[in-house]
């Protein structure tokens, strides 16, 4: 029998990709179209559908050899039965996408969040290859998660294991309230609308820096300025870094797990995020947890969800 | 066949205590003898052997019967390969305890630390009762811990998964350090160890306190001084609640467990330390998250350790 394939599709508000996998979580081929939200449910259902249809056309692979279509949903999903509960950037709301797509596809499906559809993409085939138990963290818009234990995403009781942007490390003193409505939550600092807010504070309250000149101050900019010299840049990836870090320590006395990796825009930041990351990791993380632990960045850049959502089938 | 029972160990510093366990986690005959670490390493393993026989003896309870022996360890302990790494207390380092005890008892043996095989008890045959995703806190002389994933412990990467008083908690600048060398970490403040030292504090600064009346203050003193109003006592209670209810915000967002068990002397304080833990947990966790989740007090008291030993052939 011919090899056999996965379609990996990540459902995002502006675009929809899709992407063909082998068993080894090679991305062998890829499609991009829009979500076209403005056009309502229907619309973006029809679209993940076609461009299903689009990708396998444009590949040298048979319908035959198409064994699931995995899908990352930027949105709250029920796993068990298949369900978009919640995807307010897509426009959808208790869609059962899961059955939608296997009666029209006469093919499995499986879905999950973009977070961990991302982290089990990094965990399989990016800088978590060949390490069963990884936890990810993408600093992205906002702070995401995704906690893989034997190569599979642990889900929790109810779905919501690895919501590690609402883990509440910032002291009271310090904390702002976040999104969720809670207060102290790691992505009201360590996300770029966390940094974005910091410089902006900075500027706002006439702290000397680089940054006052910036027209619209993007993540980007305050790694630049850090990068320069500029103090008050460096004290913002700082303190991003250190409840960062403060983070993985917690999740280290939990856990215990092999690898933290850790990818989205923030993360670009580089060595002076993550050489900040590890100093606060080690100073507050006991020495036989430390043991063996790395601390990387992710390499599949936004690639992962489509290669994750593939590897729902495998894992 | 006749019924097939499990002796559970607990091996402790002063007492080890074996009890007998049928397939349900009940506790159907105990039997307790002194460890003798004075006698050295050989007599202890010594001891284990004759209670184990001894229990046998005096039960109800064939020899053909016993399907295995699970021990639960005050000490780092290497699970897969049945090592007592170390267990100062006990004085037992790098012995090789499952196969010693297989060879003399002709039984399968099996061995996990204190804090885990309590956990294991707890979830099993106690107040996490056919709750398959527990988290157990044992607040004694440090701060224990466990994580139950599908009714089995959850060892991590290499076997140090549930280090709960080591989460690092306490901000810098109210931190102390902690027995393991780092600071901040939650046994610091919730352990009965903590709640001794916030007293004593308290006392040497000249707090108006009825502690100051104490001669050598235990944390009962302390949760009873709060209990009748004393301010100091009810700072301290509520400090270390908050630490408490804050770490099972943090581990609710990583694990989304279904209930947390909370154990060990310092549990003993009652409602005036849940109520805190509840409230502080409720303010710090997304809603989301809380959905479904309890706060409860462990049932088992101290036989959580042979029944949760016993139990580590059922899990």
């Amino acid at each position: 029998m011919s090899e056999q394939i996965y379609i990996g599709v990540d459902l995002g508000g502006t675009a929809i990709k899709v992407g063909i996998c082998n068993e080894e979580g090679q991305l062998l081929h890829t499609y991009e179209g829009p979500t076209e939200v403005e056009k309502g449910a229907d619309a973006v259902v029809n679209n993940i559908e076609r461009y299903v249809r689009l990708i396998l056309e444009q590949s040298p692979y048979d319908w035959d050899q198409l064994a699931g279509v995995g899908a990352g949903v930027a949105g709250f999903t029920n796993v068990r039965d298949g369900i978009i509960i919640l995807a307010p950037n897509i426009g959808l709301k208790d869609v059962h996408i899961r059955s939608i797509l296997e009666q029209r596809l006469g093919k499995p499906v499986r879905i999950d969040n973009d977070a961990n559809v991302a982290a089990l993409g990094e965990a399989w085939a990016g800088a978590g290859k060949g390490v069963g138990n990884c936890v990810c963290y993408t600093l992205g818009t906002g702070v995401g998660g995704g906690i893989i234990i034997n190569g599979a995403i642990y889900q929790g009781f109810s779905g919501m294991a690895g919501e590690l942007g609402h883990m509440a490390v910032v002291p009271d003193l310090e904390a702002i309230q976040c999104g969720c409505g809670k207060i102290g939550c790691l992505e009201t600092v360590s996300s770029a609308t966390g940094v974005i807010r910091m410089a902006k504070d900075a500027v706002e309250r006439g702290d000397r820096t680089s940054l006052a000149q910036v027209e619209n101050i993007m993540a980007k900019d305050v790694f630049d300025a850090a990068k320069a010299g500029d103090e008050a840049a460096i004290r913002i990836v700082s303190r991003a870094a250190f409840y960062l870090g403060k983070s993985l320590a917690q999740v280290s006395a939990v856990l215990n797990p092999q690898r933290f990796i850790i990818g989205g825009g923030v993360s670009k930041a580089g060595d002076i995020l993550f050489n900040e990351v590890r100093s606060v990791y080690a100073k507050l993380t006991p020495e036989p947890l430390q043991e063996g632990v790395d601390i990387v960045p992710a390499i599949l850049g936004n690639d992962a969800g489509m290669i994750g959502a593939a590897g729902l089938f495998l894992h």
